[in-house]
């Protein structure tokens, strides 16, 4: 089959015109491709039902499917996402420094737009237009390369918002949904450096490894959320039982979910038993240390693994820690550099744990669950990063940008 | 022979020791650095001469024989550099967002060490203390692979660094001087992106793209300063040719000299002539196109490869464009991402300029030679990025560091 680098090229080509909208210009595009997504929910609504068929006849899973599954409410809330997106403050030409040199000349630094995001993504489609909307709005064109079951429903959102983008005038590669979903075609799209700024995956372990695996374009990548609550010796006890059943229950499939629970050891008689009690209300299953599993009934034994994991269920890892070091370096072995909290009502104790630790969010008295762009304040989120470079933690417009030195003077020269 | 794995896991484990010292700590030791150096003169003198005598003997050329000559005046300078770094503003701890969300939780943006830095560079061993430096004031631990010209210099100065770490309390190997020099071994270290969260490579176009080619480890790279100065039709003549002058001749082998002027056609008959006379006083050679050869005597033609080569030598690229606009695409076309310059007393062109050109560094009116770390403000400089992503431009200290979140409420869950 052909290439796809000719499609890769004229989106890169296409970022240039994206650039070039001025803040009012990007924020009547965005809200034209929201108002064009209500006004197109028929012909996505009925590609999306092609591929829930092809789905179901392959025999895909329920969780699949939900996530595959559009609706007119899901639509709406995908509009008003896109909506939401158009609000919110320009990053571009935000000036972050801004200094005058003992020679007289100026030295700023302003955000300019990285260039073209390479976005690659699983089954759910709302994905499309979000992401698309977050990369326009900082000013980038985006390749978007979805899961084979949506890629109906991923076409014909991106051919919606391939009208709005001509109706202003920019080319429609600007936003460029792949659909040769060959392996091959992946590798290649991997590899194309000169034409990708930056490649974010977003979906399952095993397509975020395959992409770091392969690529030479820059990744960002969110391997896990393996999320530690340590349950200090100061802890005020029921927020520390409201911070576990939220981090825990609330949502745990999400990856700001709360795995592993460390408690200090002179506060495990106090709070284990009632956190046993609360948890098995809410049906979560337990798997503690020998400590632990002397006081809370109906858990069994964890293993290594076990904390390790990110169970993303209603399965919770428990370990009794000697003191708050114990607890530090238990989580320093463990992190996957994503969240971790503390209870406790010592600010000294709070201090050295956020000291000490270097996640992307370390949270005193706060449910791990906040750990989300939205819920921080960005705005909406593409992502969240667990490496240290560009961006670490919940990802925003911000960082779907760079900033640049601008510098001014009057004639100025070295000698 | 052996794997370079066990020798960069004892410099991550380091890392966590270096981490942990605070901000006078720090201080100290990067204080104690620059005197050990000084103290220890003649054993890195001695080491280097065995260096400069095996280069010698290997036939090296003057110039490479010049960049891994020390003496005690450079070694001075080396010495001075580390107390330089010692003294600049610490940026760990900065806080760069801070936020009270509606449901009253504080959410803080706070700049941490980036962990382990690979620097892969070639001759000069004074690279070697000053990046050590750079990275250890930003709270990382450092793994150096300089050339094999330098070996024995380089393992004196890191012996050197490694006294004064431990005096700290903090193991040598947080400066990790790598002396294998097999090709094996630097694909070994370009895959540890589990121990690596960095790499920078610094030298020659091959080396870069070696490094780019083969990294599983986030790199940050700069290919190539192709510098275009842009003369405006409403440029100040005297300052132009000031600019360009200072531009091409100050440092011609420096990645940020002009290597290619435009001029506005319709004042190429007025500067031109007065640029090919100050050109010739300083013995540059010009490569322009038919138009501006015809104002230019002694120029030869320029080929479509001059307009891309960074010539890094007294040649100059030269073309005549039609206006700004014409200015504008030339650079977009061969722009290396590097420094941009418009000479121009006219605000509207001088807007246009910066705003049309995404290169890391755009100035108005001040010459491309200040497009560095110090100059710029920066306090120091361990490398120039030209890719769109973490740093772009010259990068300080911040560049070794990223921000993370931290977020603090009393108790507040999302339900």
């Amino acid at each position: 089959m052909h290439s796809i680098e000719p499609q890769v090229r004229a989106c890169r080509d296409a970022a240039t015109a994206v650039a070039a909208l001025d803040s009012a210009q990007r924020q009547t595009l965005l809200k034209a491709m929201s108002a064009a997504l209500l006004a197109n929910a028929g012909a996505i609504l009925a590609a999306n039902a092609r591929d829930l068929a092809a789905a179901k006849d392959k025999g895909v899973g329920t969780a699949m499917l939900d996530r595959l599954a559009l609706d007119p409410a899901r639509l709406m809330a995908m509009a008003e996402a896109v909506a939401e997106v158009a609000a919110l403050d320009d990053p571009l030409g935000q000036v972050t420094r801004d200094d005058v040199r003992p020679n007289g000349i100026r030295v700023q630094k302003v955000r300019i737009p990285l260039g073209v995001i390479a976005m690659i993504y699983e089954a759910r489609p709302n994905v499309t237009a979000e992401a698309a909307a977050l990369c326009l709005k900082a000013g980038n064109a985006v390749v978007l390369r979805g899961g084979s079951e949506a890629l109906h429903s991923n076409a014909a959102i991106a051919q919606v918002l391939g009208g709005a983008l001509r109706a202003q005038g920019v080319p429609e590669a600007a936003v460029t949904v792949l659909t040769d979903q060959r392996r091959e075609a992946m590798l290649e799209l991997l590899q194309l450096h000169e034409l990708i700024d930056l490649a974010i995956p977003r979906g399952g372990e095993g397509l975020i490894r395959f992409v770091a695996e392969h690529a030479r374009v820059p990744v960002i990548k969110h391997y896990k959320g393996v999320c530690h609550l340590y349950v200090d010796r100061a802890a005020d006890l029921a927020q520390a039982l409201a911070l576990l059943v939220d981090g825990k229950c609330s949502r745990p499939a999400a990856c700001n979910a709360v795995e592993t629970l460390l408690v200090h050891a002179e506060l495990a008689d106090a709070f284990l038993p009632q956190a046993a009690r609360v948890l098995a209300e809410r049906g979560v299953q337990v798997r503690a240390d020998p400590r632990a599993q002397a006081l809370m009934p109906d858990s069994t034994a964890a293993s290594e693994e076990d904390y390790a994991a990110e169970f993303l269920d209603l399965v919770l890892a428990v370990k009794v820690v000697d003191d708050l070091e114990h607890g530090i370096a238990h989580i320093q072995r463990y992190t996957s550099d994503h969240t971790e909290v503390i209870a406790s009502a010592d600010p000294q104790a709070c201090m050295r744990f956020v000291q000490a630790l270097r996640s992307a969010v370390v949270m005193v008295n706060t449910s791990s669950r906040f750990s989300d762009g939205g819920q921080l304040g960005l705005g909406s989120e593409i992502g969240i990063s667990t490496t240290r470079l560009h961006a670490y933690g919940p990802m925003g417009l911000e960082a779907l940008t760079i900033e640049r030195f601008v510098v001014s003077g009057e004639g100025q020269v070295r000698g």
